[in-house]
């Protein structure tokens, strides 16, 4: 149990091939995208109370050997919201809220974090590394210093203050790269390699996509065992929407769901690399320069692109890209109808599907859930709106004039 | 079951009774701290498997009627964490960590404004109110969203800009007074009264301190049904303190409890209105001026700082005061030894507890509960730390050096 037999490996190009020896497998990291593959059954399924809670409860379909789990932050286990506001304004009775801003560092990438140091912990690595300019860093950071690990971050010159503060306060070693990126990810592979670290670069280590792919077994799970028709998920490097096709995939290979629910991947329109490549049919995906305010989501060079035009393919669903000005519509609606707090790539998912409900490629009476993958409460600059507070004197009869004034005494 | 059968009334001189008839006690609110009692017994308490999770699994110990619950946001049910880093810098074994920053708003008040929010759906009430210059009116703000309720939060006008911008954008009508808060919360109540609004206001509405005893109920649920021997808390106008003492109360009262652990309630040194009434053995409260970072625990006049100097006498407990400096480094410690981020408030019961450590009020080999009430990610601007980053080539050589620089590769 928790333990992989197999893995598939898919190429930039997206073929893809199964691999019967897994280290063998692992070792095409730098090439391919690795997806372990298990014995499944329905015995890898938990059935019953939930205990434990988060994602630790679905440990026997993760690459865990038996033995206590060591990494001390509780992650996953969150929420599933059915919002009554939220569903009126959009038509969609069958509309549910994931959401993953409930984690350590509120965002999904903690996940990831948690299966990445808790087999750190478990093979003795002291250093985790990884390279990132925003909620992967903030979440690694956070992580490592939890385990009581080391966090070496690579990140471009122009990384964000705040999310660097962040890093530091937590006590991570920051290395910033002066040539950028791309240039940073490289050497954060390297070094990684060179020195022995854990590499908790998203879509090279296989863990960021097991760990992902929880959030699918918790949805199926808080839907009582049953799969929705769609879920819509943002897309950046791949690996959230990855790791929710892989939950599912796995969830019939179990034997315990019938069907995938279709996947809808929401991309920014100033950044949609791997919708361009749905469009036209292609299955390797073309690097574009990002634009965007969603910075969660601003890849232009991603790397599990093959494998997210794959499973979205073999879901039936589709990929749509929204404006930043609907995202920050997207935002605005989700804090007022729902109570749900998102940055603007958290917010993808329901600007995407107010988009797929208008294209047809959601039904209204659809069972539908959004993701949403990171909290508006550490980007609080894009916490705009054109409300405005009343001032008035301490007195009753000024307070009424001034509400009625408003049309909503 | 869920059915208050009596009251307890605490005045501002610290004297209190009991009253039968639970309307006639609710009515004493604005002279009074009215305490709900029930029918006590062990059936009150949920036993078996974690279904449901969160605050909502103690309604027997809430005043609900029966019926399904309508509030759309799950709350509670936050980890309590074990963190080895933390224990090991404290040098206390038995360190515990009450997370509470993971709630939809990241603070503790989210467990009040979901009892609030619920009583309201059921009662028809279509206005929520508060005064609040923080995370309660953030919390109310969102809360009220969720529930399809209008928020009408009163605010000074120096409120800070930050937390005004979430109000506003989760649709709450936010009302600055230009005369300060304590004219803010006086017309708050006078409004509530005059248009039949449902009051949130902390420390007058009862259902906040039945609302946070849930965290007393799920530390002891957590701690595989037992007592710790010490909770620590910050205290601002003291309902979570009381609200902890008042769970575990119940525990007791209830049979499955023992004893109370001692309560440990932590004041910041420019606001210690309720540590120098407990240090002059007074049971009245005198007001002082705020002087302090820790805009949570600012209250310069409590409300139930009566109410919180008895709950601590017959735990046994202690009140301590800590400064803004040990309030930084208690929040870097949380966040570098423990991945926790805690903004100054949410860091005073780490910080409180570092000072009863030493002067004996904790002892090393207890088993001792910090309760951190709210996250730093809704104020970057304390995330300061020495930190720096490297700032390099993408050279191996050149990290290498740059990282022994460090002493630390």
């Amino acid at each position: 149990m928790g333990t992989p037999v197999a893995a598939t490996v898919t190429f930039e190009d997206g073929t893809s091939r199964c691999v019967d020896d897994v280290a063998q497998a692992l070792a095409l990291g730098d090439v391919a995208r690795v997806e372990l593959l298990y014995e499944y059954g329905p015995d890898l399924v938990p059935r019953g109370p939930l205990d434990p809670i988060g994602m630790w409860r679905y440990r026997d379909l993760l690459p865990l050997d038996p033995g206590p789990i060591a990494y001390p932050l509780p992650v996953g286990g969150t929420p599933l919201i059915a919002p009554p506001g939220l569903r009126r304004a959009s038509g969609c009775d069958g509309l549910w809220v994931k959401d993953e801003t409930r984690g350590p560092t509120g965002s999904n990438k903690d996940r990831a974090t948690a299966l990445v140091l808790e087999q750190a912990l478990r093979q003795g690595h002291e250093t985790v590394s990884c390279a990132s300019t925003g909620n992967v860093a903030v979440s690694l950071a956070v992580g490592a210093a939890a385990a009581g690990k080391r966090a070496v971050i690579f990140v471009p010159a122009e990384v964000d203050d705040t999310k660097l503060a962040f890093m530091l306060f937590a006590g991570a070693t920051v290395v910033k790269v002066r040539q950028g990126y791309a240039a940073a990810f490289r050497l954060s592979r390297e070094a990684a390699r060179a020195f022995g670290w854990c590499d908790r670069n998203t879509g090279v280590n296989p863990l960021t996509v097991e760990a992902k792919k929880t959030v699918a077994l918790e949805i199926w799970e808080q839907l009582g065992r049953t799969v929705p028709d769609a879920v819509v998920a943002p897309v950046g490097d791949g690996p959230t929407l990855c790791g929710l096709a892989k939950g599912f995939r796995e969830l019939v290979a179990c034997g315990v769901a019938e069907r995938m629910p279709r996947l809808i991947g929401v991309q920014a329109e100033g950044c949609q690399p791997i919708k361009r490549a749905w469009e036209a049919h292609a299955s390797r995906v073309e690097p574009v320069q990002p634009a965007t305010i969603a910075d969660g989501i601003a890849v232009g060079d991603p790397i599990s692109g093959a494998l997210a035009l794959r499973d979205v393919r073999q879901s039936g669903g589709g990929f749509i890209a929204v404006s930043d000005a609907e995202l920050l519509k997207a935002m605005r609606e989700l804090a007022a109808w729902a109570g749900v707090l998102a940055e603007p790539a958290g917010a993808a998912a329901y600007a995407g599907l107010l988009r797929a409900l208008e294209c047809g490629l959601v039904g209204r009476q659809e069972r539908v859930v959004i993701l949403v993958t990171g909290t508006l409460l550490k980007t609080p600059r894009f916490a705009r709106s054109d409300g405005r507070p009343l001032e008035i004197d301490a007195d009753l009869g000024e307070l009424e004039r001034a509400l009625a004034g408003l049309g909503t005494s």
